[in-house]
Protein backbone atom coordinates (compact mmCIF):
# COMPACT_ATOMS: atom_id res chain seq x y z
CA UNK A 1 0.00 0.00 0.00
CA UNK A 2 1.19 3.44 -1.19
CA UNK A 3 0.54 6.63 1.44
CA UNK A 4 0.50 10.04 -0.08
CA UNK A 5 0.46 12.69 2.50
CA UNK A 6 1.22 15.08 -0.10
CA UNK A 7 -0.40 16.06 -3.38
CA UNK A 8 2.53 16.50 -6.17
CA UNK A 9 3.91 13.09 -6.24
CA UNK A 10 0.17 11.74 -5.83
CA UNK A 11 -0.85 13.53 -9.19
CA UNK A 12 1.84 11.98 -10.69
CA UNK A 13 1.01 8.71 -9.48
CA UNK A 14 -2.17 9.50 -10.93
CA UNK A 15 -0.58 9.53 -14.37
CA UNK A 16 1.29 6.72 -14.14
CA UNK A 17 -2.17 4.77 -13.60
CA UNK A 18 -2.99 6.38 -16.63
CA UNK A 19 -6.55 4.28 -17.75
CA UNK A 20 -6.75 1.54 -15.22
CA UNK A 21 -10.51 1.56 -13.50
CA UNK A 22 -10.32 2.86 -10.07
CA UNK A 23 -12.41 2.65 -7.35
CA UNK A 24 -12.46 5.40 -3.95
CA UNK A 25 -13.62 5.86 -1.03
CA UNK A 26 -13.39 8.84 0.69
CA UNK A 27 -13.16 9.57 4.22
CA UNK A 28 -12.14 11.74 7.42
CA UNK A 29 -10.48 8.68 9.00
CA UNK A 30 -11.31 7.77 12.15
CA UNK A 31 -12.38 4.52 10.54
CA UNK A 32 -14.82 2.07 11.61
CA UNK A 33 -16.27 -1.59 10.09
CA UNK A 34 -18.52 0.95 8.02
CA UNK A 35 -15.49 2.47 6.28
CA UNK A 36 -14.39 -1.28 5.98
CA UNK A 37 -17.58 -2.29 4.70
CA UNK A 38 -16.79 0.48 1.84
CA UNK A 39 -12.94 -0.37 1.33
CA UNK A 40 -13.85 -4.01 0.48
CA UNK A 41 -16.35 -3.48 -2.02
CA UNK A 42 -13.71 -0.62 -3.31
CA UNK A 43 -11.35 -3.60 -3.60
CA UNK A 44 -13.36 -6.04 -4.95
CA UNK A 45 -14.94 -4.02 -7.31
CA UNK A 46 -11.99 -2.01 -9.15
CA UNK A 47 -8.26 -2.84 -10.71
CA UNK A 48 -6.77 -0.16 -8.31
CA UNK A 49 -8.32 0.81 -5.12
CA UNK A 50 -8.30 4.52 -3.44
CA UNK A 51 -9.18 5.33 -0.29
CA UNK A 52 -8.66 9.41 1.28
CA UNK A 53 -8.28 10.82 4.91
CA UNK A 54 -9.02 14.30 5.64
CA UNK A 55 -11.05 15.52 7.81
CA UNK A 56 -12.22 19.13 5.97
CA UNK A 57 -11.82 21.78 7.99
CA UNK A 58 -14.20 23.69 5.43
CA UNK A 59 -17.28 21.47 6.28
CA UNK A 60 -17.24 21.95 9.72
CA UNK A 61 -19.32 25.37 10.73
CA UNK A 62 -18.30 24.70 14.66
CA UNK A 63 -14.83 24.77 14.91
CA UNK A 64 -15.07 23.13 18.89
CA UNK A 65 -16.53 19.83 16.37
CA UNK A 66 -13.57 20.61 14.00
CA UNK A 67 -10.94 20.22 17.04
CA UNK A 68 -13.20 17.17 18.51
CA UNK A 69 -12.83 15.10 15.84
CA UNK A 70 -10.84 11.57 15.99
CA UNK A 71 -7.51 11.33 14.57
CA UNK A 72 -6.41 7.82 14.84
CA UNK A 73 -3.85 7.82 11.26
CA UNK A 74 -1.97 5.04 12.01
CA UNK A 75 -4.83 2.47 12.94
CA UNK A 76 -6.44 3.46 9.66
CA UNK A 77 -3.23 2.91 8.03
CA UNK A 78 -3.31 -0.02 9.46
CA UNK A 79 -7.00 -1.32 8.76
CA UNK A 80 -6.69 0.43 4.94
CA UNK A 81 -3.41 -1.88 4.78
CA UNK A 82 -5.44 -5.36 6.03
CA UNK A 83 -8.04 -4.68 3.48
CA UNK A 84 -5.91 -4.79 0.45
CA UNK A 85 -6.43 -0.94 -0.45
CA UNK A 86 -3.74 0.12 -2.70
CA UNK A 87 -3.06 3.65 -2.55
CA UNK A 88 -4.07 6.25 0.25
CA UNK A 89 -4.33 9.89 0.08
CA UNK A 90 -3.88 11.53 3.50
CA UNK A 91 -2.95 14.99 2.38
CA UNK A 92 -2.86 18.66 4.49
CA UNK A 93 -4.93 21.40 4.76
CA UNK A 94 -2.86 23.62 2.90
CA UNK A 95 -2.48 20.69 0.02
CA UNK A 96 -5.94 20.79 -0.79
CA UNK A 97 -6.39 24.51 -0.30
CA UNK A 98 -3.51 25.53 -1.88
CA UNK A 99 -5.34 28.85 -2.49
CA UNK A 100 -7.58 28.66 0.97
CA UNK A 101 -10.74 28.28 0.99
CA UNK A 102 -11.61 30.20 -2.20
CA UNK A 103 -13.56 28.77 -5.12
CA UNK A 104 -17.07 27.30 -3.69
CA UNK A 105 -18.97 24.82 -4.73
CA UNK A 106 -22.77 25.83 -4.00
CA UNK A 107 -25.69 24.06 -2.92
CA UNK A 108 -28.93 23.61 -4.77
CA UNK A 109 -31.54 25.46 -2.95
CA UNK A 110 -33.13 22.65 -1.21
CA UNK A 111 -29.92 20.87 0.10
CA UNK A 112 -28.88 24.04 1.71
CA UNK A 113 -32.70 24.66 3.28
CA UNK A 114 -33.20 20.83 5.36
CA UNK A 115 -31.93 18.55 7.65
CA UNK A 116 -27.83 19.41 7.32
CA UNK A 117 -28.12 22.01 5.19
CA UNK A 118 -30.40 23.98 8.10
CA UNK A 119 -28.65 23.02 10.73
CA UNK A 120 -24.75 23.00 9.74
CA UNK A 121 -25.15 26.63 7.34
CA UNK A 122 -21.93 26.10 4.75
CA UNK A 123 -21.84 21.97 5.26
CA UNK A 124 -23.07 21.34 1.66
CA UNK A 125 -20.34 24.00 0.77
CA UNK A 126 -17.59 22.64 2.15
CA UNK A 127 -18.31 18.88 1.48
CA UNK A 128 -19.46 19.22 -2.05
CA UNK A 129 -15.67 21.55 -2.76
CA UNK A 130 -13.66 18.88 -0.83
CA UNK A 131 -15.55 15.89 -2.66
CA UNK A 132 -14.91 17.85 -6.45
CA UNK A 133 -11.00 18.19 -5.75
CA UNK A 134 -10.93 15.25 -4.39
CA UNK A 135 -12.64 13.29 -7.70
CA UNK A 136 -10.88 15.85 -10.00
CA UNK A 137 -7.55 14.10 -7.90
CA UNK A 138 -8.64 10.39 -7.95
CA UNK A 139 -10.77 10.56 -11.31
CA UNK A 140 -12.12 6.95 -10.35
CA UNK A 141 -14.90 5.07 -11.97
CA UNK A 142 -16.52 4.63 -9.30
CA UNK A 143 -16.95 6.53 -5.35
CA UNK A 144 -18.31 5.00 -2.57
CA UNK A 145 -20.59 6.57 0.01
CA UNK A 146 -22.36 5.06 3.36
CA UNK A 147 -26.10 5.71 3.77
CA UNK A 148 -25.92 6.86 6.49
CA UNK A 149 -25.06 10.38 5.36
CA UNK A 150 -27.95 10.27 3.33
CA UNK A 151 -28.69 13.58 1.88
CA UNK A 152 -24.71 13.82 1.77
CA UNK A 153 -24.78 11.25 -0.55
CA UNK A 154 -27.73 12.02 -2.71
CA UNK A 155 -26.26 15.79 -2.98
CA UNK A 156 -23.25 14.32 -4.22
CA UNK A 157 -24.68 12.22 -6.63
CA UNK A 158 -26.97 15.26 -8.13
CA UNK A 159 -23.65 17.43 -8.37
CA UNK A 160 -21.15 14.51 -9.89
CA UNK A 161 -24.50 14.06 -12.78
CA UNK A 162 -25.39 18.36 -13.06
CA UNK A 163 -21.68 19.06 -13.68
CA UNK A 164 -20.78 15.61 -15.81
CA UNK A 165 -18.02 14.59 -13.51
CA UNK A 166 -17.08 10.86 -15.29
CA UNK A 167 -17.59 8.53 -12.20
CA UNK A 168 -20.67 6.67 -10.75
CA UNK A 169 -21.20 7.40 -7.21
CA UNK A 170 -22.01 4.29 -5.27
CA UNK A 171 -24.34 3.83 -1.94
CA UNK A 172 -23.39 1.32 0.30
CA UNK A 173 -26.13 0.64 3.58
CA UNK A 174 -25.13 1.56 6.53
CA UNK A 175 -23.10 -0.67 8.81
CA UNK A 176 -24.80 -1.28 12.65
CA UNK A 177 -23.72 -2.35 15.75
CA UNK A 178 -25.45 -5.35 17.34
CA UNK A 179 -27.55 -3.01 18.92
CA UNK A 180 -28.53 -0.93 16.09
CA UNK A 181 -26.12 1.93 16.49
CA UNK A 182 -25.01 3.14 13.22
CA UNK A 183 -21.38 2.82 12.56
CA UNK A 184 -19.66 6.43 13.25
CA UNK A 185 -16.29 8.09 13.40
CA UNK A 186 -17.84 10.34 16.39
CA UNK A 187 -19.13 7.39 18.53
CA UNK A 188 -15.83 6.81 20.10
CA UNK A 189 -16.26 10.80 21.57
CA UNK A 190 -19.31 8.42 23.75
CA UNK A 191 -19.06 7.01 26.95
CA UNK A 192 -20.07 3.44 27.44
CA UNK A 193 -23.15 4.60 28.98
CA UNK A 194 -23.50 7.40 26.09
CA UNK A 195 -22.61 4.48 23.38
CA UNK A 196 -25.64 2.27 24.29
CA UNK A 197 -28.31 5.04 24.78
CA UNK A 198 -27.29 5.97 21.58
CA UNK A 199 -28.85 2.71 20.11
CA UNK A 200 -32.25 3.93 20.92
CA UNK A 201 -31.67 6.79 18.08
CA UNK A 202 -32.44 3.87 15.54
CA UNK A 203 -34.59 2.08 17.41
CA UNK A 204 -36.38 5.45 17.62
CA UNK A 205 -36.31 6.43 14.21
CA UNK A 206 -37.67 2.67 13.26
CA UNK A 207 -40.32 2.00 15.91
CA UNK A 208 -41.89 5.28 16.05
CA UNK A 209 -45.36 6.18 14.37
CA UNK A 210 -44.55 9.47 13.23
CA UNK A 211 -41.39 12.17 13.31
CA UNK A 212 -43.35 14.37 16.25
CA UNK A 213 -43.13 11.10 18.14
CA UNK A 214 -39.83 10.06 17.21
CA UNK A 215 -38.57 13.62 18.58
CA UNK A 216 -40.68 13.52 21.78
CA UNK A 217 -39.21 9.97 22.59
CA UNK A 218 -35.20 10.95 21.66
CA UNK A 219 -36.23 14.06 23.87
CA UNK A 220 -37.27 11.71 26.76
CA UNK A 221 -34.37 9.72 26.35
CA UNK A 222 -32.23 12.89 26.86
CA UNK A 223 -31.27 13.33 23.53
CA UNK A 224 -30.92 17.36 22.27
CA UNK A 225 -32.97 16.92 19.02
CA UNK A 226 -31.81 19.12 15.94
CA UNK A 227 -34.11 17.69 13.84
CA UNK A 228 -36.60 14.56 12.89
CA UNK A 229 -38.01 14.60 9.38
CA UNK A 230 -39.03 12.52 6.51
CA UNK A 231 -37.85 13.18 3.26
CA UNK A 232 -37.89 10.72 0.07
CA UNK A 233 -39.80 7.78 2.22
CA UNK A 234 -36.80 7.99 4.48
CA UNK A 235 -37.18 9.62 8.12
CA UNK A 236 -33.83 11.74 9.32
CA UNK A 237 -32.84 12.47 12.52
CA UNK A 238 -30.14 14.10 13.85
CA UNK A 239 -29.27 14.52 17.86
CA UNK A 240 -26.73 15.26 20.60
CA UNK A 241 -26.03 13.32 23.32
CA UNK A 242 -22.88 14.01 25.87
CA UNK A 243 -22.54 17.40 23.38
CA UNK A 244 -22.12 14.61 20.39
CA UNK A 245 -24.03 14.50 17.80
CA UNK A 246 -25.44 11.59 15.88
CA UNK A 247 -27.23 11.43 12.59
CA UNK A 248 -29.38 8.56 11.27
CA UNK A 249 -31.72 7.56 9.01
CA UNK A 250 -33.78 4.31 7.81
CA UNK A 251 -36.55 3.74 5.35
CA UNK A 252 -40.24 4.53 6.26
CA UNK A 253 -42.27 0.71 6.22
CA UNK A 254 -44.19 0.34 3.28
CA UNK A 255 -48.08 1.52 3.59
CA UNK B 1 -16.31 16.93 -38.67
CA UNK B 2 -18.89 15.51 -36.27
CA UNK B 3 -21.22 18.03 -34.68
CA UNK B 4 -23.56 16.55 -31.33
CA UNK B 5 -26.15 18.56 -30.65
CA UNK B 6 -26.97 16.66 -27.25
CA UNK B 7 -25.05 15.45 -24.56
CA UNK B 8 -25.66 11.94 -24.48
CA UNK B 9 -23.97 10.41 -27.43
CA UNK B 10 -21.25 12.85 -27.07
CA UNK B 11 -20.69 11.46 -23.89
CA UNK B 12 -20.51 8.08 -25.71
CA UNK B 13 -18.50 9.40 -28.30
CA UNK B 14 -15.73 11.03 -25.34
CA UNK B 15 -15.73 7.02 -24.34
CA UNK B 16 -14.69 5.85 -27.46
CA UNK B 17 -11.95 8.51 -27.66
CA UNK B 18 -10.31 6.99 -24.77
CA UNK B 19 -7.51 7.68 -24.24
CA UNK B 20 -6.31 10.22 -27.13
CA UNK B 21 -5.14 13.82 -26.10
CA UNK B 22 -7.56 16.62 -27.04
CA UNK B 23 -7.63 20.01 -27.17
CA UNK B 24 -10.86 22.14 -26.26
CA UNK B 25 -11.65 25.62 -28.04
CA UNK B 26 -14.90 26.66 -25.84
CA UNK B 27 -17.23 29.20 -27.67
CA UNK B 28 -20.32 31.16 -27.40
CA UNK B 29 -20.49 30.97 -31.70
CA UNK B 30 -20.41 33.80 -34.10
CA UNK B 31 -17.32 33.11 -34.49
CA UNK B 32 -14.64 35.76 -35.65
CA UNK B 33 -10.68 35.76 -36.57
CA UNK B 34 -9.97 35.40 -33.03
CA UNK B 35 -11.80 32.02 -32.42
CA UNK B 36 -10.66 30.63 -35.32
CA UNK B 37 -6.75 31.26 -34.34
CA UNK B 38 -7.59 29.04 -31.03
CA UNK B 39 -9.14 26.38 -32.90
CA UNK B 40 -6.22 26.60 -35.35
CA UNK B 41 -3.90 25.97 -32.40
CA UNK B 42 -5.49 23.69 -30.94
CA UNK B 43 -5.76 21.67 -33.93
CA UNK B 44 -1.89 22.07 -34.50
CA UNK B 45 -0.85 20.75 -30.89
CA UNK B 46 -3.70 17.80 -30.81
CA UNK B 47 -4.43 14.92 -31.72
CA UNK B 48 -8.13 15.38 -31.54
CA UNK B 49 -9.72 18.64 -31.52
CA UNK B 50 -12.83 19.65 -29.89
CA UNK B 51 -14.96 23.47 -30.07
CA UNK B 52 -17.77 23.54 -28.51
CA UNK B 53 -20.56 26.35 -29.32
CA UNK B 54 -23.13 27.21 -26.48
CA UNK B 55 -24.33 30.89 -25.58
CA UNK B 56 -24.71 30.38 -21.74
CA UNK B 57 -27.41 32.24 -19.95
CA UNK B 58 -26.05 31.77 -16.70
CA UNK B 59 -23.15 34.25 -17.60
CA UNK B 60 -25.84 37.45 -18.63
CA UNK B 61 -26.77 39.46 -15.88
CA UNK B 62 -28.53 41.46 -18.74
CA UNK B 63 -31.14 39.34 -20.52
CA UNK B 64 -31.53 41.98 -23.33
CA UNK B 65 -27.68 41.15 -23.83
CA UNK B 66 -28.52 37.47 -24.05
CA UNK B 67 -31.48 37.83 -26.15
CA UNK B 68 -29.40 40.26 -29.16
CA UNK B 69 -26.10 37.79 -28.45
CA UNK B 70 -25.41 37.07 -32.15
CA UNK B 71 -26.41 33.41 -33.17
CA UNK B 72 -24.38 32.38 -36.68
CA UNK B 73 -24.45 28.11 -36.13
CA UNK B 74 -24.45 26.81 -39.59
CA UNK B 75 -21.57 29.75 -40.50
CA UNK B 76 -19.61 29.18 -37.42
CA UNK B 77 -19.85 25.07 -38.52
CA UNK B 78 -18.64 25.83 -41.58
CA UNK B 79 -15.56 27.70 -40.08
CA UNK B 80 -14.85 24.99 -38.26
CA UNK B 81 -14.87 22.44 -40.61
CA UNK B 82 -12.39 24.28 -43.06
CA UNK B 83 -10.23 24.81 -39.98
CA UNK B 84 -9.83 21.18 -39.72
CA UNK B 85 -11.83 20.68 -36.39
CA UNK B 86 -12.85 17.16 -35.58
CA UNK B 87 -15.52 17.61 -32.78
CA UNK B 88 -17.95 20.54 -32.28
CA UNK B 89 -20.66 19.80 -29.05
CA UNK B 90 -23.22 22.39 -29.79
CA UNK B 91 -25.66 21.26 -26.68
CA UNK B 92 -28.86 23.15 -25.86
CA UNK B 93 -29.78 24.94 -22.46
CA UNK B 94 -31.84 21.27 -21.08
CA UNK B 95 -28.95 19.63 -22.14
CA UNK B 96 -25.96 21.43 -20.48
CA UNK B 97 -28.21 22.92 -17.58
CA UNK B 98 -30.25 19.27 -16.80
CA UNK B 99 -31.71 20.21 -12.88
CA UNK B 100 -31.43 24.08 -14.02
CA UNK B 101 -28.86 26.34 -12.81
CA UNK B 102 -28.35 24.65 -9.42
CA UNK B 103 -25.60 23.66 -8.47
CA UNK B 104 -23.16 26.58 -8.94
CA UNK B 105 -19.18 27.68 -8.80
CA UNK B 106 -19.10 30.72 -6.75
CA UNK B 107 -15.87 32.70 -7.27
CA UNK B 108 -13.46 34.25 -4.86
CA UNK B 109 -13.54 37.83 -3.25
CA UNK B 110 -11.38 39.00 -5.65
CA UNK B 111 -13.00 37.66 -8.86
CA UNK B 112 -16.17 38.90 -7.65
CA UNK B 113 -15.37 42.47 -6.57
CA UNK B 114 -13.66 43.75 -9.16
CA UNK B 115 -13.88 44.93 -12.76
CA UNK B 116 -16.33 42.30 -14.90
CA UNK B 117 -17.39 40.75 -11.49
CA UNK B 118 -18.57 43.59 -10.03
CA UNK B 119 -20.01 45.03 -12.44
CA UNK B 120 -21.75 41.99 -14.21
CA UNK B 121 -23.12 40.02 -10.89
CA UNK B 122 -22.83 36.39 -10.91
CA UNK B 123 -21.08 36.60 -14.51
CA UNK B 124 -18.08 34.84 -13.09
CA UNK B 125 -20.26 32.27 -11.21
CA UNK B 126 -22.02 31.39 -14.79
CA UNK B 127 -18.75 30.96 -16.25
CA UNK B 128 -17.37 28.92 -14.22
CA UNK B 129 -19.83 27.10 -13.66
CA UNK B 130 -20.32 26.43 -17.54
CA UNK B 131 -16.55 25.62 -18.17
CA UNK B 132 -16.23 23.11 -15.50
CA UNK B 133 -19.31 21.19 -17.07
CA UNK B 134 -17.70 21.59 -20.44
CA UNK B 135 -14.11 20.38 -19.29
CA UNK B 136 -15.93 17.18 -17.93
CA UNK B 137 -17.94 16.50 -21.03
CA UNK B 138 -14.51 16.95 -22.97
CA UNK B 139 -11.71 15.87 -20.37
CA UNK B 140 -9.34 17.99 -22.60
CA UNK B 141 -5.35 17.89 -22.44
CA UNK B 142 -5.72 21.86 -22.88
CA UNK B 143 -8.64 24.52 -23.27
CA UNK B 144 -7.49 27.42 -25.20
CA UNK B 145 -8.93 31.22 -23.90
CA UNK B 146 -8.09 34.06 -25.47
CA UNK B 147 -6.57 36.71 -23.64
CA UNK B 148 -9.10 39.73 -24.35
CA UNK B 149 -11.66 38.08 -21.54
CA UNK B 150 -8.24 38.15 -19.67
CA UNK B 151 -9.79 38.07 -16.22
CA UNK B 152 -12.13 35.53 -17.35
CA UNK B 153 -8.31 33.35 -18.43
CA UNK B 154 -6.98 34.40 -15.32
CA UNK B 155 -9.92 33.01 -12.91
CA UNK B 156 -10.64 29.70 -15.13
CA UNK B 157 -6.85 29.20 -14.57
CA UNK B 158 -6.90 29.78 -10.82
CA UNK B 159 -10.14 27.33 -10.97
CA UNK B 160 -8.60 24.60 -12.99
CA UNK B 161 -5.49 24.74 -10.49
CA UNK B 162 -7.64 24.68 -6.94
CA UNK B 163 -10.37 22.01 -8.36
CA UNK B 164 -7.56 20.41 -9.98
CA UNK B 165 -8.62 19.93 -13.07
CA UNK B 166 -6.41 17.58 -15.24
CA UNK B 167 -6.04 20.39 -17.93
CA UNK B 168 -4.17 22.79 -19.12
CA UNK B 169 -5.46 26.33 -19.55
CA UNK B 170 -3.73 27.86 -22.93
CA UNK B 171 -3.46 31.64 -22.77
CA UNK B 172 -3.91 32.90 -26.47
CA UNK B 173 -3.03 36.53 -27.56
CA UNK B 174 -6.00 38.70 -28.37
CA UNK B 175 -6.56 38.99 -32.28
CA UNK B 176 -7.22 42.61 -33.18
CA UNK B 177 -8.21 44.15 -36.66
CA UNK B 178 -5.70 46.32 -38.78
CA UNK B 179 -7.66 49.24 -36.94
CA UNK B 180 -6.14 47.94 -33.14
CA UNK B 181 -9.99 46.98 -32.40
CA UNK B 182 -10.32 43.67 -30.56
CA UNK B 183 -12.23 40.64 -32.44
CA UNK B 184 -15.22 39.89 -30.66
CA UNK B 185 -18.57 38.80 -31.50
CA UNK B 186 -20.56 41.92 -30.56
CA UNK B 187 -18.58 43.84 -32.78
CA UNK B 188 -20.91 43.22 -35.22
CA UNK B 189 -24.05 44.42 -33.20
CA UNK B 190 -22.04 47.73 -33.97
CA UNK B 191 -23.18 49.97 -37.34
CA UNK B 192 -19.91 50.63 -39.84
CA UNK B 193 -19.22 53.95 -38.51
CA UNK B 194 -19.99 52.74 -34.45
CA UNK B 195 -17.17 49.89 -35.53
CA UNK B 196 -14.77 52.50 -36.42
CA UNK B 197 -14.69 54.62 -33.53
CA UNK B 198 -14.70 51.04 -31.43
CA UNK B 199 -10.65 51.07 -32.32
CA UNK B 200 -10.16 54.28 -29.93
CA UNK B 201 -10.67 51.45 -27.20
CA UNK B 202 -7.99 49.92 -27.88
CA UNK B 203 -5.77 53.26 -28.77
CA UNK B 204 -7.16 55.20 -25.88
CA UNK B 205 -5.94 52.29 -23.84
CA UNK B 206 -2.42 51.97 -25.60
CA UNK B 207 -1.88 55.82 -25.62
CA UNK B 208 -3.19 57.44 -22.37
CA UNK B 209 -0.67 58.06 -19.65
CA UNK B 210 -3.09 56.45 -16.92
CA UNK B 211 -6.68 55.18 -16.23
CA UNK B 212 -8.40 58.38 -15.37
CA UNK B 213 -6.92 59.97 -18.45
CA UNK B 214 -7.97 57.24 -20.36
CA UNK B 215 -11.84 57.14 -19.16
CA UNK B 216 -11.91 60.62 -19.64
CA UNK B 217 -10.70 60.71 -23.55
CA UNK B 218 -13.25 57.32 -23.96
CA UNK B 219 -15.65 59.39 -22.88
CA UNK B 220 -14.95 62.16 -25.27
CA UNK B 221 -14.68 60.05 -27.54
CA UNK B 222 -18.97 59.00 -27.06
CA UNK B 223 -18.14 55.83 -24.69
CA UNK B 224 -20.03 54.75 -21.64
CA UNK B 225 -17.57 53.82 -19.69
CA UNK B 226 -18.05 51.05 -17.09
CA UNK B 227 -14.38 50.99 -15.82
CA UNK B 228 -10.90 51.51 -16.69
CA UNK B 229 -8.61 50.09 -14.01
CA UNK B 230 -5.01 48.87 -13.58
CA UNK B 231 -3.98 45.11 -12.56
CA UNK B 232 -1.58 42.52 -12.73
CA UNK B 233 0.35 44.98 -15.02
CA UNK B 234 -2.36 45.63 -17.50
CA UNK B 235 -5.05 48.32 -18.19
CA UNK B 236 -8.01 46.93 -18.78
CA UNK B 237 -11.56 48.54 -20.10
CA UNK B 238 -15.26 47.85 -20.54
CA UNK B 239 -17.19 50.69 -22.46
CA UNK B 240 -20.41 50.74 -24.76
CA UNK B 241 -20.82 52.37 -28.05
CA UNK B 242 -24.38 52.25 -29.52
CA UNK B 243 -25.44 49.69 -26.72
CA UNK B 244 -22.94 47.48 -27.22
CA UNK B 245 -20.68 46.55 -24.73
CA UNK B 246 -16.42 46.41 -25.44
CA UNK B 247 -14.30 45.16 -23.65
CA UNK B 248 -10.28 45.21 -23.69
CA UNK B 249 -6.60 44.90 -22.07
CA UNK B 250 -3.51 45.67 -23.00
CA UNK B 251 -0.17 45.10 -21.17
CA UNK B 252 1.26 48.80 -19.56
CA UNK B 253 4.68 49.78 -20.93
CA UNK B 254 7.56 48.77 -18.97
CA UNK B 255 8.94 51.32 -16.46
Amino acid sequence: MRVWKTVPPWMERRRALGGKDLGFVPTMGALHEGHASLAARCRRESETSVASIFVNPSQFNDPRDLDRYPRTLETDLELLESLGVDEVLAPTVNDLYPMGYCFRVEAPEEAASIMEGFHRPGFFQGVMTVVLKLLNLVRPGRAYFGEKDYQQLRVITEMARDFFLPVEIVPCATVREPSGLAMSSRNRLLSAEGREKAASLYRTLTGASDSTQAKAMLEMEGFQVDYVEEHWRRRFAAASLEGVRLIDNVPLPKE
